[in-house]
């Protein structure tokens, strides 16, 4: 039997292993895609306790604790902070099988020196060595970020966000990661949910620019694109809950967004022809830019709508989506690729039964940009565990070029989830020493070793250009 | 190797083992959904042969022969009971990897004292023996029940039934196990099926309510849930060929149901909006009893036309469902939180593919009534096998607490079937040990024991109130 | 560890290892499904280099060299045939995990004795000894089909194909294979693409038939049909995007198919008629005729629509698709079996997510003809691989008969692709050799080494009726 989590966490063959602490234990990170505040980047924020870098903003750990029938008081009311720590504790030993199981103790262990295991019964110890070591002055964001061996932070921005503490991280050469902004752009998008005339009007009234037409909106777009690429943006992002690929003629769409502009309804038919022209017209910029497109999608939004209307958006009640997707990416890539103008693109589906789906449309819009300048996307969100990885990786395997792949993302907001590129690698180089080890591939050490370094940072420096 | 399904079977390390032997072999059996009949429990109904407890009516056994190439009259036609016998067993052999493989030599095992091999060679010493053991008088329905450590069985009852042998079993304190009903009202939803208008007049002539509108069926519904919790029901089931959520207003489904009741024909939009009202009364009404509320769906019934015609439904002829059913069943979910009226919910879908689906909407809907209020049901069906299991299980793990599942239901209408509790508990206990030997859980044998015997039994007894 | 790629490659159990030594590696191959050219085979086509049997037509290949972003001009274009092969040379490595990786090198061991590894470095090695083995008088495609043991080749032909190359070949008492046609009528059935009318004018002139009806078009197919069974077919084969039955009235049907041979625009809905209306047809007449019906669908076609226009069709541009068809090939099923005209059918799905829908809905329409009249076709196209196969005959085993499995086909348009066959039987006797040491199924090398004969070969023998 294997110890707990030991160094070998994962790791099944010899090969494994070699891979794993040669190669990949070493490598550094390009989190090329996280929801961390720069600002809280530059002024080096610490961290109270537990509590304020676990559970104040991680849903993942309040589906848990939901899961477990904790009351709401004690996820996201008004519980003192050591009792929520303690209803996480107690509900974790049942997350058997989970990632957030791996994911925890591998934060104790690397960040916190914790060997043991949390449960109930250790929550009060975890808590008080927590709390010494994050008064360390080392344990900031920027300490943490500097001994996870990051070299490479995207963080996720709207076009309207002034980026100065982007700009102040440029500027300051204390700190050794890079830390570059992402275009998402979706409040410009999604002319079917509230707020969209008053963010067009921001957009306007910081572009100076007059919005009145889908020209406008592009044109003041472009200007924001230019300031993100003024500050070091290699990427954008676009969240959809589903693809959306319905042109319409450009005039109809102007007359669609002056209605919506003007406060008035639109159908969803409309508001998805207004949105595939500005996709259309972002990833043609993109391609032109050099950046990378990454798509997210299959998402059900707020299916629990009294605790939407309670807790707001992005609080751990999202699923996976029901809405077929297929035709739309195939039509919106088949479109842009048509008119010369499909950048890189890296491709996610929240529901894993699309994953050979994609691993084969990608194959038919690949180009010379970029070894795999299309791309499936690391396993993402709810798929971002031990099976959700292996299936990933295998059907990328199995239907397009692994070696090329640009690897891992945290996706987090959290500071401490570097542990996730740790638990990627290693999972990625057990499932490699399974196959050669098991006769299916070369036992090249050499070649092997580029392979899982290419796939754990170099790839990925070469796809965004960070070189 | 491992020889051929003895003491060890499935169970791969030692931890497995162990956890087996020690917590899951003698942890009771709740069976909480199937579909014995409580007057064969009653009248300890004895079998004449392998063919009238094996054959009968076991329309997975069915499949097998029709698979085969089997004549219709060796399967539910005239052909002598022991040449029908002889069919199965010669084709039983072909079924490597099938869970009938394995169901049948568990039971050949576990109630026969069978240690060998069926296949037409042997059909003949099997059905001796067995015809021999089935003439013993504790292997009637009830000896089979308390010797299989059967605590908990719940039937599946019309809300017609009227529970007669329920309550004489209730009254009889010679019999260890309790037999409680369930309440599946789907004939008072299905308008779109033949025999609505007849079953709506029955109810209401038993209920002694005149049924105009839809209040009045949801009177006489209120009615039978009461003679059922009378009967110590606990939980209801509902069989849907696919999630409906399409709600219309009372008035037109009042009017929808009067042509319905008229003998007119209504479209299918309209079968929906009815049903969709019942469904949103019917979970209000278990929430306030304290019910679990049970939804199975996405089934294909008899896509073979003529067989129906021939040998009418549910004979063998059903197939996994084609019609998407995730916006509904977020929808309903949806209703019943909003107006706090959302019971305890076990989750089915015949469709694999939708595991992980079900396993995010559930954590956006769960409460404090239970830990794990809202559940995803084991492998249902089609689904009831090892790798179904184990799909079910790693998903459930990933995406939710393992830890507080209810397990493990036979859904069967054999009192052999048993043993498949013995399969689950054996594919459980694997994975478990698997996880714990591969150290990704620690090998706390304490915290362990107490996961399966939850997941086994106490879990379930928690979650229906049978302490 | 296991050597890259020995004699035990993917056998990972004693019992694996007898059963593909004793029984698999010697079976003859029957390859009921492929895409070679007969009249190379009756003229012994010889190959010049590995460029002409590798590079010039298989679009598998050009895949992976576009994912590593290789330009088209060694692709498709004009580049040296030497240096496109060292670009796909360059890309192999990186495929790990991809079957392409192990077909190259199953081939190169088989069929040139190569026992090193292809990357950039060895390529030159590789094209000279493969040129010099090319060269030798049996490395023909009649020597190469020899040596593979195979015994049945069923080609894809079009109706209107004179099949004057599979008479020469039925002439000819000097090869030892028989080589069939396949009847694969889709541009008589495809009227909503390019051509149709011209097709079935070519099939008029060719039968004497003046088209002006379905039922003209149906006596000008069964003339054609009666061609193909006089030159030794057992077998049709259908490509569909998705699976279509919307039935219409036949008047509609003969409106509708005068307008298109008129050459006026059809709608979707009226192409999708007038092809269930010879879908329908086809399937009597094959069951008439007591021959295999196959069912190829769920592929999506051409999505990138400039490299279409730029290369032609079937250039490795393909995808998996995104349209329903389960509820359309349930309605398919059910309108042949109704009318007891359904012909023993192999059902293939691109998408692997349709492999338990595919296993139980077979279960629902099985016949007397043959043990297992309907059948879940091996895993095809982008689901050729480990993973793949696994899947599918998991799935198969779980819900049907596996021991009536037909097996493996190549679908191939390559001589050298008989290696896939013993890639499949390597993952088929790995598969049963892990449930038997796993306990799950009896020791009985007798019954197992049936089970496994009859999957790769005599169960298709058996099934086409080719004794």
């Amino acid at each position: 039997m294997k110890p707990f989590m030991n160094a070998d966490f994962l790791l099944s063959t010899e090969t494994a292993r070699a891979l794993y602490r040669n190669v990949a234990a070493n490598a550094p990170i390009i989190d090329y895609h996280c929801h961390v505040s720069p600002k809280e980047i530059y002024e080096d924020k610490h961290f109270e306790d537990l509590f304020d870098i676990w559970l104040s903003g991680d849903h993942y750990k309040w589906r848990i604790m939901r899961s477990n029938g904790v009351e709401e008081r004690y996820i996201t009311g008004d519980a003192p902070r050591r009792e929520k720590f303690q209803k996480f504790a107690e509900a974790l030993p049942k997350a058997i099988g989970n990632p957030m199981y791996h994911w925890c103790h591998l934060e104790l262990k690397n960040y916190f020196g914790y060997e043991g295991i949390l449960s109930g019964d250790t929550a009060e110890e975890v808590w008080q060595l927590a709390g010494e070591v994050l008064s360390r002055p080392d344990m900031g964001a920027r300490g943490i970020i500097e001994k996870s061996n990051v070299q490479f932070v995207g963080t996720t921005d709207d076009p309207l966000d002034s980026l100065e503490w982007h700009q102040k991280l440029m500027a300051d050469d204390t700190f050794s990661a890079t830390v570059a902004p992402t275009f998402r752009p979706d409040k410009a998008l999604n002319m079917d949910k509230p707020g969209f005339a008053d963010y067009i009007a921001a957009l306007g009234e910081l572009t100076g620019i007059q919005i009145r037409t889908v020209a406008d909106v592009k044109a003041a777009l472009s200007l924001r694109m230019d300031h993100f690429a003024a500050c070091g943006c290699k990427a954008s992002d676009h969240g959809l809950d589903y693809m959306v690929y319905s042109p319409l003629p450009e005039a109809d769409v102007d007359a669609i967004l002056a209605r919506a502009l003007a406060g008035e309804a639109v159908t969803l038919a409309e508001a998805e022809g207004y949105k595939t022209a500005l996709l259309c017209f972002c990833g043609a910029e993109y391609a032109r830019r050099g950046w990378v497109m990454q798509l997210h999608y299959n998402c059900l939004r707020n299916p629990n709508s009294r605790m939407l209307a309670a807790l707001g958006p992005d609080t751990g009640f999202d699923c996976i989506g029901p809405a077929p997707s297929r035709d739309a990416l195939a039509g919106l890539l088949d479109a842009l690729y048509s008119t010369d103008s499909l950048p890189k693109t890296i491709i996610y589906s929240l529901d894993a039964g699309d994953n050979a789906f994609i691993d084969t449309l990608i194959g038919a819009f690949q180009g010379t940009e970029a070894a795999g300048k299309l791309q499936h996307g690391s396993a993402w969100w709810f798929n971002d565990n031990k099976t959700g990885m292996q299936e990933q990786l295998t059907s990328l395997a199995n239907l397009s070029l692994l070696g090329n792949f640009v690897g891992m993302l945290t996706d987090s907001r959290s500071f401490l989830s570097y542990t996730r590129h740790e638990y990627f690698r290693r999972i990625l180089c057990d499932l490699i020493g399974r196959w050669v080890e098991n006769g299916e591939y070369p036992a090249d050490m050499g070649a092997l070793s580029t392979i899982v370094r290419d796939i754990c940072c170099d790839n990925a420096i070469r796809y965004f250009g960070l070189e």
